[in-house]
């Protein structure tokens, strides 16, 4: 008997990282592969202390069910960091707490996007954001990019082409997949230009606090003075990724929708976790343990592009990002980087090609290489394997 | 500027369950509306143990991206001991980790139902489950039941006149908010019939294991032979439900869709509390921590029965469930719950209205009734309130 499942069923695809990553699972390999943090860097003895108090003092309260919107405290906490940082007015209500951005983005489909409607979104773009939003069956409309954003002008036809438009999503700080961030200028461009035509804006930012060097940017969300931007925040890549917390920020009207959806998705997001998180920001300066993730990452960075110099043929390019955990490179139009992937298995070493990252397909000569996640050393040694394959390729 | 969501989002309702939770959490209010674990038998003691020997023996991994499918470990303990239980076959390939049976029900109605479908399940049956399902726009069918479960010609008959049946829901141990069970003809009957028609069943069971008297009878899932029945499982009533931990069993091709859903969800389900739960199981003796669990909780249900029966008017008729949470009770035709309710909380008790367990509405004279979060004396004193006001109403 075949199960008759629903439609959007059809249009599922494993996402090719995640299959990817069972391959580099392997202990022996060098992966550039994953978005992984670096679990040597993971608070560990402090959550054992943490995780203790909460116990503790609150046992009964951390094991027990709790708000859909989240635990109170935390919530107020991460409205008063993003106040901070980008001098905005953010209230505890217009926070709701998810099991990291990754349900945001996946409830952000499910409360946006009806069968045929149309999702903008950079290209390239961050595949789970695809793969979150295609069981709501939309159509995505990729937008031209350069080193400093979405292309403005090309964004603005497309909306002047495209009456459904329902979401436009976005990665502005350190993207997924190329490392870029959005410039100054084009933020408020981009801010003019949806305002004028009133359409959401999804604004990703997992990566936004590692920044290695230059000034922090405002986030869309604090240049929005319409309530159309929607923010997914996340303690994966600034505290740990295991513990699944992360956070949607919108005007109250909007997270009152996402809370009714998270009822019926899954009553609530780890208490125990949520309290934990909150004892952590209240017992350390999270600030000053970002600070040393920053030092690790920039110099994995650093390494992973003087390397890149040192060993890859002349016509391959790629960028040298601000901050994150990815940077982009750009093969001659005529090689496959997933002809490369398969002979750089062979010597060890793993990275995403890049083809993956267009959500309508094409760009198979670009790739994208991780570098938070491997110690210097085993970056050099990988990209002078990766090296030796692509020079094969030339 | 009116937010365009989806058409989805206007079928969203809040719980109403959730939302009188908020107002019984005042400390002074007697409540048997939610239906909370008591949170003095949580394991806390042991869990600060477990807690600190995962981040000491694994703290990298335990804070670190995992598999969308859940730990390994105690994706095989959970098939082993459903085997222990109920004599299957299962294998740990046919577990998913879920946050929670709640997101079970979640990807199930993602997985199962286009908009127009027709889903059945039980009348009355678990709100959360038509919470989860409504997004994805079915149309809802209630079989008519008695004690012993659904009436299996009712059933027949609705399966023989309608065609687009995608799905039938059902808890068929110490069902929410009934806290029926299904006798063993019954779940034979069903499953025949169910088998014959080829219809997919998703059986609930957060309850079966909390059973006061009376012998365990084998699951849905256990008879089946056809791979028809999804069956999910919780820590929450067994362990505790603020950690977010529940599975679903299928076979596999039916697991494998549910695990590229999940992946775009959430990707995974928190490694660190699954550890937790894995180590538990490992250093504890679960079912003589159960066997704890249902000590308090028949005393528990004794007393509100005793209570029932002491300070009830006659013509409001409750059953005595054999285990789980919660009882029913029945008052005169022309009585609506919701007005008892508006009173019983002037007295500071609470319960739930029967009719939001109605998907299709009606029913008003019926209320659910939870034993386990309060203590015994607590439990007198509701039910002798509740007595009062109810003779009130006669």
């Amino acid at each position: 008997m075949k199960t008759a499942f629903a439609r959007r069923v059809d249009d599922l695809k494993a996402s090719e990282i995640r299959e990817l990553l069972k391959i580099t699972e392997k202990p022996d390999i060098i992966s550039f592969a994953g978005g992984l943090p670096a679990p040597e860097l993971f608070p560990v003895e402090k959550l054992m202390e943490i995780s203790r108090k909460v116990l503790e003092e609150e046992g009964m309260k951390a094991l027990q069910y709790s708000a859909t919107e989240g635990y109170l405290p935390l919530r107020s906490k991460i409205a008063r960091r993003m106040n901070v940082q980008f001098n905005s007015n953010i209230s505890m209500d217009e926070i709701i707490i998810t099991n990291g951005s990754q349900q945001g983005l996946d409830f952000s489909g499910k409360i946006f996007l009806d069968e045929g409607d149309t999702v903008l979104c950079e290209s390239p773009t961050y595949l789970g954001a695809i793969n979150a939003f295609r069981p709501y069956r939309p159509r995505f409309v990729e937008v031209p990019t350069d080193e400093h954003g979405m292309l403005i002008e090309e964004l603005e036809s497309i909306l002047l082409k495209n009456r459904d438009i329902k979401l436009i999503y976005v990665v502005p700080d350190f993207q997924n997949p190329t490392g870029r961030t959005w410039s100054l200028e084009r933020r408020k461009h981009f801010i003019d230009l949806i305002t004028r035509h009133e359409i959401h804006v999804l604004e990703d930012n997992p990566y936004g606090e590692l920044r290695f060097e230059g000034e922090m940017l405002p986030s869309l969300k604090s240049l929005d003075k319409e309530g159309l931007v929607i923010y997914l925040g996340t303690f994966s890549k600034i505290f740990c990724p295991g513990m699944r917390i992360g956070w949607i920020a919108a005007d109250k009207p909007i997270i009152e929708k996402y809370v009714l959806l998270k009822q019926g998705a899954d009553l609530h997001t780890s208490s125990i976790s949520q309290m934990e998180i909150s004892k952590y920001l209240d017992t350390n300066d999270i600030d000053s343990d970002i600070k040393r993730l920053i030092t690790v990452y920039r110099d994995r960075r650093d390494t992973m592009v003087d390397s890149m110099r040192d060993f890859f043929p002349e016509n391959v390019t790629f960028n040298r990002p601000q901050g994150g955990l990815f940077l982009w490179a750009q093969l001659p139009e005529n090689i496959n980087a997933r002809h490369v992937l398969a002979e750089a298995l062979d010597c060890n070493v793993a990275f995403v090609p890049g083809g993956s990252f267009f959500p309508n397909g094409g760009r198979e000569n670009t790739m994208r290489l991780n570098y938070s996640n491997m110690p210097c050393e085993k970056i050099v040694e990988g990209i002078s394997r990766l090296g030796g394959v692509l020079s094969g390729f030339m």
